[in-house]
Order: structure tokens, then sequence, then C-alpha cells
């Protein structure tokens, strides 16, 4: 039932944005990424759900499976806003790259598929360079 | 006033945590790593300060240190708990590697010194294996 | 001081949106319904306001009235969303319907009128279907 | 993929606790009732974990079903104590009914089961008494 | 309907504490002071009843008095805590005096009696001298 | 190490706000105040910071003076707010006036310059008289 140690998928999420190595995740997996600049939660969110889709890594027909990602995103945003969702509204921007990694991290098949959203980027007073660092990272049963 | 790319003190934070390769970190920047398994929110805050203060990374005698290094475990704890603070009073138990970096991470002189607090491990019921990973990033200016 | 068990103002509010049969509610309680679809946290607010001053359920002209409701509204909206009282900005959208009662559910007189607010729907994606119920119950002295 | 009108698994959740009329839930669905009184959040999650296990709602042995389950305790849990979910340690104590239901709600096969927990009963000082009603209801996919 | 220029209850009730003047307050309010030092949210909950009970600013016997007041006092902590109304659970100490208010702030006769909670001290590490200030205020129709 | 009883940066931020009386503030200190009405969390942020950098409180150019600054403000929200940062997106305005000081609160040179930022006025429904009031005080190391 445990965490199989290079099935962690949380840590191959990270690592896709975070390490300019090859990446040796398992065969079957699915991931994607891409890039997000915004003052809007609502952006970051829709960016993440279109790249999930149009990468194949979620059925955007099935609704669970965009139950699973939707709060797998807004768990990675809270380690991105730490403590209010908010974004524009309390005057900052951020400047985001997301991953989404889909695969079977425990050695037991019931386990079955999980899915994770890394975020890493900037957070700071829309000015350049006003800004520090910002991550993220969200996990759901899929 | 921009961020160095080589500087990325999070960047850096993360991957001491995540990464097996040699991290190489700035020459003057300071830095620590260790682990914490709790249920309690309290613990993980004296773990990650008390390492800090015994490798050298803050003052233990100068508050201002001490206030910057605990608004940046705060705002990691946003990360690894997403939502809430809470760990045990919602029957949740973590176990977590953490790392704490020091060092200037902007262009600018006047920037000075930052603190970064990276957090990585996994939560869960309190039953070995009814876990998923979560990581927090914290930043503050020190 | 307690709770009568005919009177449990919460419940009544609750069965006057789930269940079809006739409700028993006190007669001297005052009580009225209504719909509201949006994205928007504040028109949720406003129907309900606007519902109770139009069934003469409050004085729109007393505040402590108003802020007697709206305290009620909040909570219930703390069920609905469940963590963050945003709707849109984190790219969801609500269909509810909600009841609305004034009443005195303590047997002691001096404990005098409270009021219940309830609310039950859907929330979900901006896509039809892709949305789960969801409900909330506020209740404040008034 | 719309919910089915007599498939609303959260209004079926909420109607086990609210109403005496017996209840026509579809026959392959699963539920249980249960109670506690504390000031402890841990206890409520604790109690409806021991439920859903002892009747073979979820099983126990499988991380995403206990997953599952506690994401939906902690969204219902929100309902119960707006805006933060410290009981005893805001000095407030509940005495609760609950009710978890597993079933299908969708109409589309592909959308499987999900799983609803309601909460009903009272909040208040560790007085008696001294106490009004509050509601929860948390949904999620399994 | 207005606040009363030298009726403003919450600026009365913080002056109360933070200016050695005498306090020129109407006639007719009623109004204590306490001080409580603790890790414990509930303790400072307990006191400030305490006090109001003692003071007969509130009467314990009435339901409706205990539950204004109390959300008063939750939200004057939320000034103090800022963003989580966790204390020694997130390992930080409080040292504080509080002030109760209760009188009639509008001018209109049907506005009735409100209640003020402040709250000022320090906050910050367990240790002597590792605080700083904080400050909170909450107000309720009574 | 302890705060200086003469020096309480929180204190006075408060009581320039507060009282009518001269203040006796530190020499060196430097403070101003400002005014600003809105349902927007943004502008409240925005006239603070652009008053701190027009009364020379913090110099623009330098981020570290522009993150300590913005932290004490979202920590002053907290007090106006009390829950959720939001303002108009829960059909409520706010009437501030506010207070910026900068200074050295403790005794020891090492602790050097803290910044506090007090909030005072009224907020409520956006129809004039329907307001109580609130208080906000924020404090960090600069
Ligand atoms: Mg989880
Ligand atoms: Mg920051
Ligand atoms: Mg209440
Ligand atoms: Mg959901
Ligand atoms: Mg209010
Ligand atoms: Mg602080």
């Amino acid at each position: 039932m445990s965490l199989q140690s290079d099935h962690r998928i949380g840590k191959h999420a990270m690592l896709l944005l975070l390490s300019e190595d090859e990446c040796n995740m398992p065969d079957c997996w699915k991931s994607c990424k891409g890039k997000v600049g915004t003052m809007d939660s609502q952006k970051i969110i829709a960016a993440i759900e279109t790249a999930a889709k149009n990468n194949g890594i979620v059925d955007g027909d099935i609704y669970r499976e965009t139950h699973a990602l939707y709060h797998a995103i807004i768990e990675a945003l809270h380690g991105i806003t730490r403590g209010q969702l908010s974004i524009g509204s309390v005057l900052r921007t951020v400047g985001l790259r997301f991953s989404i990694v889909r695969g079977n991290p425990y050695e037991k098949q019931q386990e079955g598929e999980w899915i994770a959203v890394a975020l890493y980027g900037t957070i700071g007073a829309p000015i350049k360079g006003l800004e520090h660092e910002t991550m993220g990272l969200g996990i759901n049963h899929i």
C-alpha cells in the first residue's frame, strides 16, 4: 500500500519544473507542462485544465476526472498563495510554470491512478522585479 | 532588482530536498537540512527553528531574525496543510524533510539577505501507507 | 433555555428546501424561499437580502436586522464554498435555492428571535453537468 | 452527465438525518448513520471513518477510498465550523448526527461512485443549552 | 441610523486599552477591562466571557447575549492571530489586555445595544522579548 | 531585547488614528496618515503603499522594503475583514483611515527598524449608515 520510491508522483511533477535533467518517469505515466502569468486565480485554473485536456491527461467529458483535477489545482494554489486564494484582489501577480502528472504511485493495484499538479514561479507586486519565488503541489486520486 | 537566475533561493532550497545531485549553491550562502515526523504543527516549527539556530543560519538572540524565519515557516506550512494549519486536530500526520537556505537572491546589494524554508514529505491518516506527498515553500526578507 | 424539538429553526429552513411535504412551522414564524445562479458571491448575498426585505422578514431600515442577516448568510456560504468564499474567482459557479426563517427557537422568552439561512444546490465548473451538490446553513440572533 | 433527480446523493444524505419518512434511496446504494458529541475535530473524523469502515461503505485497506472519505468529511466540517475547523480550541462543543452515502449520482456510467457525508446537530458553548443548530455536507468522487 | 461621533463603541473600547486619559464614555454604557496571557485561544475566550458575566455586561443565563459576545470575541481574535485562530499550536504565545463595552452606538433607538471587544498586547515566540504588538476589535449587536 | 515602553510602534500607530492629542513619538521615527474608502482590497493596499512611498517611509526601489510593508498591510487587513480578505465580493464596503509608522521599537540596536500599519474606520453594507467600526494592525521587520 505504500508509496513506491521511484513512483513518487509529486516529486516527479516538481522535478519536471525544477530540474534540467531528463526525468525518468515510469513509462505508462502521462504528463505535460505549461506556463501562465496573471493576476486572476481563475486563469491559472483554466490554463491547467485546458492543458490537461489537450494533452489527454484527463477526459473533459467525465466529471469525476475534472473534479479530481480541480481539487488538485486548488490544493496547489494554497502553496502559491499561502492563506488566501486571492491574487489580483490583494494587489499581487504571479508568473508560474506548471506540470501535471497522472500515474499510479502505489504498489497495490487497487489504489489506481492519482494526479499531481505542481506550480513554481514568482509572486509579487505588479511591478517587474518586486517578487519572490513561490511553489505549490496538489495531489488527488482520480 | 530582479532575481538572479542562479541565485533562486527557493529553487535551491527545494532541490536540496528533492535532488541527489550535488547542489551548486553560491559559496557564501548558508543552508541546512533536517527531518521531522509529527501530528503537531508546533513540533515542525520548533524543529526548523532549532536547526536554523544550531547551524548558525539565524541568530536566536535577535528577534528580527527569528521573526523572519517564523513567517517563512508558516508560509511553507500553508503548502503542506492546504487550507488549515492543523495536523493532528484534523486526524492527520506528516513525515517531512526540510531545508533552510539564507542568501542574497537579488542582484542589487540593498536587497540584502532572504531566507527560504522548503518542506517535502507525506501527509495522511495516522496509519502507515495511507498518505500522499506534500510540499511547501516559504520565503522572507531577513 | 434549550432548543424546543419542534422549533428547530435550522431544520425547518433546510426542510423548506429539501422536502416536498407541507412544512408544519410554528404559526407566528416568518419564512420565504428563492433561487439564485451566479459566479459572484455578492449576488447570492444581494438576492437573499432582497428576498428577506421584500417578504418582511427583516426591516431594511434597521441595521441590527441587516447585520444579523448578513452574518447568517456569510456562515451559510462557508458550507457552500468549504474553505474560501470565492466562487467565480476560483472558476466555479453555483445554482442555489435558499430559504430564510425568522422565529423563536428557544423555550425561554428572553432568547427572542433568531434567523436561519439555508442554501442548497449545485457547485462546479462553469459547464452544465460538471457539478455536485452543496449545502450551507447559517444561524444568528436578531 | 447531469445529476439524476432521484439520485441526488447529498439530498439523500441530508434527508437521512432530517426526515422521519422512509427514505427511497436507490437499491444498490450503501449508507449508514451515527452520532458523535465532542470538542475535538479529530473525534468527529474518527467516528465517521470508523462507521464507514464497519458498515462496508469504504474499504479501509484501500487508501484511495479513505482519502475520498477524508476530504468529504473535511468539506462537511467547513459547514459545521464556518471559518476555522477548530472546535474545543475556540471554546465550543458539538453534538452531531452524521450520515454517509455511497452511490452513483450521475446518469453516465463512467462517472462511477461518489460519497456524501452529511452532519447535523448543535454547536455552542460547553454549557447545556447555550447552542444553536449547525449543518455540513461534503461530496467527493470515490 | 448613522454612528454618533461620540458614541463610537469600538473607539471607546480601544482607548480604554491604549490611553491613560480618563475616558468620557456615555453614562449609561457598561464596560470592564482585564488581562490574559496564554498559548490557548480558549483561555482568552473564557477570560473575556467570565469578565463580561462577573461585571454584569452580559447575562450568562441568556444564550443570545453569550452568542453575541462569543462572535465579537472571535472577530477580535482574527485581528490578533491574522489568518489562523491558532496560538500555541503554531508555537506562539500572547500577553493581552482586553476591554468589553456595551452600549448604543447609533442615534436611532431601534438599533438598540451593541457590544465591542478590544484586545491589545504582544504575540510571539514562547521566549520573553521575542514578540511584537497585536490588536483586535470585534463588534456585534446584542 | 524587549519592547521599550515608550517605543511601542503599534500603539503609536493606533493612537495616531484614534487620539486627538499630540503624539509624542520618538524623534527619529517616520510616520504618515491617509484615508481610503472602497469595496476593493487592492485599492486599500495601493493607497497605503503610495502614501508610504510618497512620504519617504519606504523606498519603492528596494523590494525588501515593499515586501515588509506589503505583509504588514495584509496582516492589518485580517483585523478589518475578520476571516476573508474579500470586501466587495462579499457585498461590503469600507471607509478607513490609516497610519504607517517606521522606527526602532526594541532596545537592542541589532533589532533595527520595524514598520506598523494601523487601520480604523467602518465596514458594512454599501448603504450609508449600515456599518460598524473595524480596526486592524500589522507589524513587520523592515
Ligand atoms: Mg489529500
Ligand atoms: Mg511574501
Ligand atoms: Mg453562532
Ligand atoms: Mg468538489
Ligand atoms: Mg459585523
Ligand atoms: Mg509577526
